[in-house]
């Protein structure tokens, strides 16, 4: 084991364990990307998204790089979610302007009974390895976020083979063949559970599993091919009550509503949430069992500060007082937004949030 | 006032008002679409899709070709949510591939203030030909919906100018500007309730507000910027409790959960429902004082028939007993979807759906 220098700003991880706090943790959502010029600037160098991802020494520059503009509180693993299909073979790229692609998608049944376990230590080295150079170089400013994309997110983009479409390859599979499925999303939680396990081993302080693509499924498949697999990662990864446990976050974008009461009984600590679901009904779906994340509508940092600043007090004012809440944005930040207007908004929340954590009179 | 020939198929209608019917009625959103070889042809030899909706002998023959081949139980006019903007002088055209484009979107307050609310009789008469000319083709065979989008979503495409977007110009202006917002909002109100009665008045038996892009609102823009403008609407197009009145179908795609409470305090007959929203919970949250439409993920139309007969007994299933339910997708019906797979649908619905209607033992 590394020993680390003790952790300087605690607020993220205090909320997410429903601690008190003097003021609600901010991060947000892809705050590593190609809205910073800096960024772009590296992006640039690397080469390529999958270099920048794959080079230890440059997915620890990107990942700091908001927090040196910023007054954030956490950092996030700069990495992509589908590492774990490019460790499986399925040779990943990112095609300018369209997104990922994989080289070799599932096409079959034989295709998906040959996939394996990626070893994390192995042939996902180089996000461990940034995960432990990230976690020094933050000497303990603020905490250090791993995440990984979930076993349906994953398997959509290896079926369909890319992102950007309407899942049809993934739903006539779930539909006709079910089994066939099941022994994918099996094999892709394995390998999740493993890879947050060596992040967190490797010096990550909370986790977050991304189900980009849960919203997207009739109630009944989400909880037959997303949900049942983000109980498994939740039990797996689960540390009970130490003091010192990892925080697990689940963000399965678009699974609002009674979802969230079924999310909530996961175990995970905290739930991500999108923008289109209110966060008093999520604290009365959740019964207060979890702490909530989010989340501010990302189109709305295209409006000007001031109105940025007016709907930022509207999302703290909907979660309303006391522990339990991280703000993000309901999604990730998107390329054009002009960094001073998320400066604009990290700022609001520092100064809106204090009245909402001070003692009741 | 034109006397009709006797409606042969009430069960949409009986659905609407919570009536008791032998089995579910059904009906596709754009089932006059681009998966039929018929509908293709057709639109080839219009020239254009402007030139099908705003040609009333082509706007019957698409209308009625899905009838023709489906034992469907209600027809749809023909046309788009956009000819209200089209009305206003904002120039719609469809590229190929990329849908809707406005030659002159709104993008100044003067834009907004220069807008006056079109005469159907006049700038929209070639819509309401066709509602009159389909209802006369259609000799009571089965009934006919009208449509229109709703207002939020009609300020979406003449602010951002087309569809495809993340409605940033949209977003930010309601946050900067919003008392502009409801100006324009105002407006378009006024324009779809006219346009919404004189379909109703050239024959139109049920009517449909398609607010596609509700569901892209954080909850408290939706109540504010949507849902305010369709209980405007529910409330000019109310006709009591006249046994012959006209129902009223809201979809706001995507306001699921908490939403469907309040959409079902308007004063609308039915909801329509994307395929994210269980039914059973539907009718809880809004205590079967509505009838609800939908609403299978049209994705599942890719699937093998057997496997979409499962879906669609899942679906009836999920709705129960008793009357209040229209089959219908949870969107529109895709342009690669085989004609077959529609068919065995709606066969499936057809064969399965009279035992949730028998009397109870």
């Amino acid at each position: 084991m590394t020993s680390h220098p003790p952790l300087l700003n605690d607020r993220l991880l205090r909320a997410l364990r429903r601690q008190p706090v003097d003021r609600t943790p901010v991060w947000i959502m892809r705050q590593a990307g190609r809205y910073l010029p800096e960024y772009r600037a590296s992006r640039e160098r690397a080469g390529s998204f999958m270099a920048l991802c794959q080079t230890p020494e440059l997915a620890c520059e990107v990942t700091l790089q908001p927090l040196a503009r910023f007054p954030l509180d956490a950092a996030i693993l700069f990495s992509d979610i589908l590492t774990i299909p490019d460790a499986m073979g399925l040779g990943l790229s990112f095609v300018e302007g369209e997104g990922p692609r994989f080289a070799r998608p599932l096409r079959s049944a034989a295709d998906i009974e040959a996939l394996a376990v990626p070893d994390p230590a192995v042939e996902l080295r180089y996000v461990i390895d940034a995960v432990s150079l990230i976690r020094r170089e933050l000497a303990g400013k603020v905490p250090l976020i791993g995440f990984s994309g979930s076993p349906w997110t994953l398997a959509c983009y290896m079926i369909e083979g890319g992102g950007g479409t309407d899942f049809r390859r993934a739903k006539a599979l779930l539909a006709e063949q079910p089994e066939l499925m099941h022994r994918l999303l099996d094999v892709l939680t394995r390998a999740v559970i493993d890879y947050l396990a060596a992040q967190r081993a490797a010096g990550a302080q909370a986790l977050q599993v991304f189900d980009s693509w849960g919203g997207v499924l009739a109630p009944h498949h989400f909880r037959e091919f997303s949900l049942r697999y983000l109980e498994r990662i939740a039990a797996a990864l689960g540390q009970g009550d130490a003091p010192d446990r990892v925080p697990l976050i689940l963000f399965a974008k678009g699974a609002n509503g009674s979802h969230l009461t079924a999310l909530a009984d996961t175990g995970a600590d905290a739930l991500g949430l999108d923008w289109t679901q209110g966060l008093a009904e999520a604290r009365r779906l959740t019964g207060d069992r979890v702490a909530l994340q989010g989340n501010l509508d990302p189109a709305l940092l295209y409006a000007e500060p001031g109105a940025i600043e007016r709907e930022a007090a509207a999302v703290l004012a909907d979660y309303g007082r006391g522990p339990g809440h991280v703000f993000n944005l309901g999604h990730g930040i998107t390329p054009q937004v002009r960094p001073e207007h998320l400066g604009a908004l990290v700022d609001a929340v520092a100064r809106l949030s204090p009245r909402w954590h001070a003692p009741a009179d």
